[in-house]
C-alpha cells in the first residue's frame, strides 16, 4: 500500500464518512502554548479537542477539559491517546518516527504524516529533499570531523553554521562556529552534524501555508520575522517593502513545498532574504508557528483554526488580513515572575492591543506570551507591540538585555 | 456596611492587592454557550477559568478543564465553587438572591452584585427603577386579576403583554394577550404578573456596555436585532440607518444605566424603536449577550474578553468595530441532528464566514451555534450569514419554518 493510499483510506474511515451527530475529535500531541491556542480555536468549531500532556500544569493542560497525561515517546501512551480520536496532530515535531508509524499502522489519521514530519526531524533529509526539488537553500554538507568542517569552510568561508541532524544538546541544535576550535567543541558531543553556509542575510521572512488531505491549499501573507539569539521576537505582517513579485514567488514556494512534501496541516517556511535579494530556505515547521501568531486577530482565519480545518479535511478559511497591518512581539520571561500584575498597566496604556498569555511560569528567555497590534503603520504598530511586550516581561519599556537571554550571535 | 463599601473591600482583597505570580481565577456560574465562549477568551488572557455546570456534557463543561459539577441554587455548591476564585460571575441570571448574598457575605467578589442582578430577576423592580431614573419604558402595571388587566388595557388598548415578574412556566415568561380570555389563561397559573403596553415597534435595537469596579465604562456600537418567536435570530452591526444623534443617545443611556444600576461586567439593554423614533427599554441582561456575539470577530475586543476584563478590574479593551459592518445569524436547531456534516458545505461555499458551534445536541428551536459575516455591505452580509445559518440548521437555504419553532406572535 502506498502512502497516498493509506491517506485516502484513513480519510475515508475517519473524516469523510457519513456519521451521526457526534462532533469530530482532534487529538493534539503536546500541550504547550501552540496546543493552548489551538484549543481556543477548537471551542469555536464545536469539535472535541484532546491533548497529550507530560504534566497537568502545562500550558494547554491548564485549559483543555480532555487532557490525557502521557509520554509522547511511548507507543502505548500514544495509542491510548489516539483511541477515540478522528485525527491525531502535533504541537511539536519530537514524536519519533517509529512511534508515528505505529500510530499510522494502527489505522489512525496522523497529520502531518510520519513521512512529512521526517523533513522537520532530520535536517539532512530536509536539505537533500529541498535540493532535489530545486529549492534554494544555504550550501550544506554532512560533517564528522574538524577536517570536514574546515574543508567546507574552504568553499564557503568562516563562520560555519553547525546543525544537529536531529535533536541537539543543552536545548540547542544550531551553533555558529568562527573557527576550527569552536567546531571541535561542537563535534566533541558526538552528534551527527550538518555544516551550513553562514548566510549574511538582510532579514528573515516566513511563509505559512495550510493544506488539507483533499489537496486544498491556502497561504497567508508573507511576513518578516526578527530573531534574537535564535528566538523569534517580532513579526511584521505583511513583510514591509517586499515586492509583489517576491511575495507571489514566496507564496508559490510555500504551496509547492506543502504539496511536494505532502504536508497535511500547517507548514511554516523560514527564509533568509540575502543582500542580493535571493530567498533561501532556512527551516521548516509543520504545526502552528510563532510567525503566525498575529493571525489570531490579524487574519480572517487564524492559523490555529486553519490547522484544525486542514487536518479535519474541512474547506480552508480565507487567509487574508483582517487589518492593513499587524505587528507581533513575543513576551520573553525576565526575572519578575508576575505577568498579571503588569497586564493592568499595559491594557491601560493601550486599549487596542491584544495580549495572549500562555499560563507558563516565567523563566529567563522563555516565551510566556505575545502581544499583537493591528492598524495601518507598521513602524507605529511595531513600537506599540514591542513596548508592551517588554513591559510585561521586565516592568520597563526597554528591551530585555541580551544578558538575560544568554550570550550568542544573532542567527 | 453599605454596598459600595463591600464592593471596595472585595476589590481590595481579591483584585487589586499585590500578589504573587499566580494568575487570577474567574469562576463563572453556568456552563452554557456563553460560558463556553468566555472560556475561549480566558485562554488568551492567561487567567484560570472555572465553570459550575449542572452536567458534564453541558456546552462549556465540554471544553473547560476546571469544571465543577453542582447546582446553582445550592448555597453549599456555590460556596465550594467560589473557594479559590478571585471573582465570581455568571452566564445566566438565575442564581437566587439569597444565594448571591450568601456568596457576598462570605467575602467573595460577586460581579455583577446581587443588588444589580435583582434588576434582571425582578421585572417589576426593574421597571420601577428605570422609571425613577427617567428612562423611557413601555407603560406597565402589576396585575393580579383579569379586571386589573382589563383596566390597564383601557389605558393602552389590547393586546396587552403579560410578563412574569420573575421566572415563568413552560420555559416562557412573556405572553401577548389579545383579549381578557387570553389574560385569564395566563393568570390561572398563579404567577406574580406585570402588564406592559404592547409596543408596535419598527425594529429592535441593543446596546452593550461594560463597566469595571473602578467605574470605567466602554460601550459597543448600537446594533439592530431581529427576533422571531421571542428568540434573537439576527444581529446587524452597526444598526443600519440610525442617526448619529440616536446612536450617541443610546450609548449614553447604556453607560448611565450601567452606572446607575451599579453593574460590574456586561450590561445588555434591549430597546424598541417605535414608529415615532422613540427608544424604549424592553429588557436588561447582565452577562455576555446574544446581540454581542458578532464582537468575537467583528470588534477589536470581544464581549467575552471585555466581560472578563471588567470583572477582573482590568482596563477595558477598545470596543470599536474590526470591520465596517458585521451580520450575525443564529443557528436554531431543526430536525437534523448532524451539524458537522453540513459544516463542510458551508465552509466550502463561503470561506470568509466565521462559524461558532456550541457543542449542544440539536433540538428544535434551540440555539446551537451562530454565523458571523464581516465586510462592508450589511445587506450582503446578512444574506450570507442567514443562508449559512439556515443551511447548518436544516440542510436547506430556506429559513426554518415557524412551525418548527412553535407558534406565537412575534414579540
Amino acid at each position: 500500500m502506498t502512502h497516498q493510499q493509506s491517506l485516502q483510506d484513513a480519510a475515508a474511515v475517519d473524516v469523510s464518512a457519513p456519521r451521526d451527530s457526534r462532533p469530530p475529535v482532534v487529538g493534539m500531541v503536546g500541550a504547550g502554548q501552540l496546543a493552548r491556542m489551538t484549543a481556543a480555536a477548537a471551542v469555536g468549531l464545536g469539535i472535541r479537542f484532546r491533548v497529550l500532556a507530560a504534566a497537568p500544569d502545562e500550558s494547554a493542560a491548564q485549559v483543555v477539559a480532555d487532557t490525557m497525561l502521557g509520554d509522547y515517546r511511548s507507543t502505548d501512551d500514544l495509542l491510548s491517546f489516539a483511541a477515540g480520536c478522528d485525527v491525531i496532530t502535533f504541537d511539536h515535531e519530537h514524536v519519533p518516527q517509529a512511534q508515528l508509524k505505529a500510530l499510522e499502522q494502527a489505522g489512525h489519521a496522523v497529520w502531518p504524516s510520519s513521512a512529512a514530519l521526517r523533513f522537520t526531524q532530520d535536517k539532512l533529509a530536509m536539505r537533500e529533499r529541498l535540493t532535489e526539488l530545486g529549492v534554494p537553500c544555504p550550501r550544506f554538507q554532512p560533517v564528522g570531523s574538524v577536517a570536514d568542517v574546515a574543508a567546507f569552510a574552504e568553499l564557503t568561508s568562516w563562520p560555519v553554521v553547525l546543525k544537529a541532524v536531529s535533536g541537539g544538546y543543552d536545548g540547542r541544535g544550531v551553533w555558529v562556529c568562527d573557527d576550527p576550535g569552536a567546531a571541535a567543541e561542537v563535534l566533541s558531543h558526538g552528534l551527527p552534524l550538518l555544516a551550513e553556509e553562514y548566510v549574511p542575510f538582510e532579514r528573515e521572512l516566513a511563509i505559512l501555508v495550510a493544506r488539507s488531505p483533499s489537496g486544498h491549499g491556502a497561504v497567508y501573507p508573507v511576513v518578516e520575522s526578527v530573531q534574537r539569539d535564535g528566538i523569534c521576537v517580532e513579526v511584521l505582517a505583511p513583510a514591509p517593502g517586499l515586492s509583489e513579485d517576491k511575495v507571489l514567488a514566496a507564496q508559490q514556494l510555500g504551496l509547492e513545498l506543502a504539496r511536494d512534501l505532502d504536508v497535511i496541516g500547517l507548514l511554516a517556511v523560514e527564509l533568509f532574504e540575502t543582500r542580493h535579494g535571493e530567498l533561501l530556505v532556512n527551516e521548516l515547521a509543520m504545526r502552528p508557528h510563532n510567525t503566525g501568531h498575529w493571525t489570531i486577530e490579524g487574519a480572517r482565519t487564524s492559523q490555529f483554526e486553519q490547522h484544525l480545518r486542514a487536518v479535519l479535511n474541512l474547506p480552508l478559511g480565507l487567509p487574508v488580513m483582517a487589518a492593513p497591518a499587524a505587528a507581533m512581539a513575543n513576551v520573553l520571561g525576565a526575572t519578575d515572575p508576575d505577568l498579571h500584575g503588569k497586564l493592568n498597566h499595559v491594557m491601560a496604556a493601550d486599549t487596542a492591543l491584544k495580549v495572549q498569555l500562555y499560563g507558563k511560569p516565567v523563566r529567563p528567555g522563555r516565551k510566556v506570551g505575545h502581544v499583537t497590534a493591528l492598524g495601518r503603520d507598521l513602524v507605529t504598530l511595531r513600537d506599540r507591540a514591542v513596548r508592551a511586550a517588554n513591559y510585561l516581561a521586565t516592568g520597563s519599556e526597554e528591551p530585555a538585555g541580551r544578558g538575560v537571554m544568554g550570550a550568542g550571535r544573532p542567527l
